[in-house]
């Protein structure tokens, strides 16, 4: 892990029990600059710990592969019914796990937070649509990213980058 | 991991983001013979990520310790509110991943389930004390173990014990 690159790496992580999505970027002078994303994919059919252990394997090699020097989750999204946010919990747990592992503890940011970050606002208003296309034209990338999970990744990570240089 | 010994090991475990408990049992003809059990207890200072990577290490020195062939959890209790549930669930998805790395899926048993296996009747009427009790009294103990993620934890192996020997 570099902790003193001259441009530090951000991975945004928007973690799920079936689809995990991430975004790497990367901030030059006070800019955003896109560099890579991408989803782990998990199969359905298999049993929950072997899902997690896939998944554990999964983050554990895209750390490796993506070297960032911080890494940035969506906060505990409380789900609609409880069961959903406990499998949630689950995957999120394991992704938390594998970022420890690597020496790199998460920073967490509210749903809202990272809305307002891409958007100037929050709330209600801001569906995953507008999320995805003000992350296409920050990062200026010819096309929206498929799934959304990989644009709410990169939001997060646009979001600590917003964030990281406040003062607290 | 021995899948062929005379007596099966049982592990039962109660997961919990603070204090997991945990008791080993093995089956002696058809009962359920105390063995041991203890707890894995995490700093609250702690941050999240760190508190599940110490998880991660306690479980996977407890499978090493204790050998089990078999492990019992106790499935998804849905908490009164969805973000325990959630930090529940980062705690369980951890635990899983330790067992799956250790070549063992856990059975998963719903907490009623759990409570007529000892009791013989589940419900609002199976108070955590009279699990506790009839866990004393099945395992033959002097005392009831302390604090009540142990007895918990017991709960899930004794039930367990009973279910694998049953035609599905």
């Amino acid at each position: 892990m570099s902790t003193s690159r001259q441009h530090p790496r951000i991975l945004g992580v928007d973690p799920g029990s079936q689809i995990t999505g991430w975004g790497l970027i990367e901030i030059e002078g006070s800019e955003p600059r896109w560099l890579d994303h991408g989803v782990i994919r998990l199969h359905q059919k298999a049993s929950l710990p072997e899902r997690l252990s896939l998944l554990f394997d999964g983050m554990t090699s895209l750390l490796s592969k993506t070297e960032p020097d911080e890494v940035a989750v969506e906060e505990l999204y409380v789900a609609r019914n409880a069961r959903s946010a406990l499998i949630l919990g689950h995957a999120r747990g394991v992704i938390m796990l594998a970022c420890a592992r690597h020496g790199l503890i998460p920073e967490e940011y509210p749903a809202n937070t990272v809305k307002q970050a891409v958007l100037g606002q929050g709330g209600a208003s801001a569906t995953k649509e507008r999320v995805a296309f003000m992350v296409r034209a920050i990062l200026g990338l010819d096309e929206i990213p498929q799934p959304a999970d990989i644009t709410d990744a990169l939001a997060c990570a646009i979001c600590h980058a917003h964030k990281r240089d406040l003062p607290t």
